[in-house]
C-alpha cells in the first residue's frame, strides 16, 4: 500500500510520500513514490503515486521521459512534465498517460483478476502561472485542491485524515503544514503495516520556482522521531485533560 | 455505514455505537445498533452490529428471542442470550445465528450482487464467570479482546483507530475509556457522513451484573459537545506546540 499527502497552502506546497510497496505481506520493498522535475527559474513539478507499481512506473516513465508516448505525425518530441506549458496541461498529460497504460495493460491485468489501480498527486508551479495541486484518478480524470480543501491524499488515507480534517487550513503556515503532514503520516504508519518509512518530503514555496527543501525521512530522523513521540504524549495529555463524563456510572 | 467500538478494560466495558443506517446517501435512517440483555444479579450481555441491516436484525431476533431458531427434537426452547450458560456460548450462538441467516438469505442476496456483510461486538458478563468482549465475523467465527488489545471495532473503523492505537490500554480507567470512545466516535463522525448521531453508550463495571450506565448521546448532549470542541482545540494546540522542522526551507 501507500500513503501520500499533499497540501497546497498560502505559502506553498508540502508533499510527503512513504516508500513501501508490497505484494502480499511477505514481499515488501522500498520504492520512491515521489518524482520531481526542477528547472530553476522555470518550473518545479512533483508527482506522487499510489497503486500498482508497474502502472505507476509506466506512467512516470511516460510523463518524465516520454517513454511509450504515441509518435507525433510531425515528428515533434512528446510533451513531458519538463515541457508542459501549464500545470493543467501537466495534469492532463498524467491523465492521458494513465489511459495509455490502461489501453496497453488493462486487459491483461483484468484477465488475471488484477484491478487497474493507480492514482497520483501532481503539484507545482510554472513561471508566470499559478501554483496548483491535482489528484489524478485511474480513469485519467482529475480534481484540484482549493483553499476550502487545501489537502489531498492518495493510498491509505483514512488513518491520517482526522488530524487534517480538524486543523489543516489554507492559511496554515508552511512550517505547520510540514508538521501536519508528518503527524498524518505517523498516524498511518502506526495503523497500517503496508505503509512504511523512509518517507520523501518536498517543500516548495510559492513563486520560488526552485525546490525549497527535499528530504528523505528515515527511522533515524531526529525531527520525525520528535514528532512521533511528542504527538503520542500530546494526545495522551490532551485526552486526560478532557472533562470526565458527568453521568452516574454505577 | 456504522461505527461501533467496544473496550474491555480492567474496570469493565465501554460500548459506543452510532445509529445511522443508509442505503445510498439519499436514504438514511436511525436504527439502534446496540441490544442489551440485563438480568440484574445474573448477567449483562450487549451486542452491537454493523453491516446489512436485514441480516443484523435477523441475527438479533434469533439471539434475543429465538426467532427462526431450528426446532429442537425434544421441544426445548432455543438458547438465547438470556439463557446462554457462558459468554463463550453466547458468542457461539451469535455465530450460529449468522450462519443460519446466511443459509436462509445468502443465495438470494448473491443473486442480486449484494454481499453478505454483518459483524458484531458481543460483550458482557454472566454470574461467576469472566467479563468478555468478542468480535463475531460474517462467517460466524470470532475473536476475543485481550489485555494486549483492549478494544475492538466494527464498521468504519479507520478514522477512529489512531487515538485508540496510541493511548488505549487495559489499565485505562473506565471514565477515560468513555472519553476515548467519544473521541474515537467524533473522529469518525467528522470524516464519514454515513456514520451519525445519536450514539448509544453502555458502561458496565466488572462484576456489577447490572448496567452501570446507558445513555443515548444526541447532537445536544453537552458532554459530547464538550469533547467534540475540546478535542479539536486540544489537537490544534498540540500540533502548534510540536517543534518546527529544523531543516532549511528556502
Amino acid at each position: 500500500m501507500t500513503y501520500c499527502v499533499g497540501m497546497a497552502v498560502d505559502q506553498g506546497i508540502v508533499l510527503l510520500a512513504d516508500t513501501r510497496t508490497n505484494a502480499g505481506v511477505d514481499n515488501i520493498a522500498t520504492f520512491s513514490k515521489l518524482n520531481v522535475i526542477e528547472e530553476p527559474g522555470d518550473r518545479v513539478i512533483a508527482m506522487m503515486s499510489a497503486g500498482n507499481l508497474a502502472i505507476t512506473q509506466a506512467v512516470a516513465a511516460r510523463v518524465l521521459e516520454g517513454a511509450g508516448a504515441p509518435v507525433s505525425p510531425d515528428g515533434a518530441p512528446p510533451m513531458t512534465l519538463a515541457t508542459a506549458p501549464s500545470m493543467f496541461d501537466a495534469a492532463r498529460l498524467v491523465g492521458e498517460a494513465v489511459r495509455e497504460v490502461f489501453k496497453h495493460d488493462g486487459e491483461a491485468l483484468q484477465a488475471q483478476n488484477f484491478s487497474f489501480e493507480a492514482s497520483f498527486l501532481l503539484a507545482g508551479q510554472i513561471k508566470g502561472r499559478r501554483l496548483r495541486l491535482f489528484h489524478i484518478y485511474s480513469a485519467g480524470n482529475f480534481i484540484e485542491s482549493t483553499p476550502d480543501s487545501p489537502f489531498l491524499q492518495i493510498g491509505e488515507h483514512k488513518y491520517g485524515k482526522p488530524i487534517l480534517d480538524r486543523v489543516a487550513r489554507f492559511d496554515t503556515p508552511i512550517e505547520d503544514a510540514v508538521k501536519l503532514a508528518c503527524i498524518s503520516m505517523d498516524s498511518t504508519l502506526r495503523s497500517n503495516l503496508s505503509v512504511g518509512l523512509p518517507a520523501d518530503l518536498l517543500i516548495y514555496r510559492r513563486d520560488a520556482l526552485k525546490i525549497s527543501a527535499r528530504r528523505r525521512i528515515t527511522e533515524d530522523d531526529a525531527y520525525f522521531r520528535s514528532i512521533r513521540d511528542g504527538w503520542s504524549n500530546a494526545l495522551r495529555d490532551a485526552y486526560r485533560a478532557m472533562p470526565a463524563p458527568p453521568w452516574p456510572m454505577g
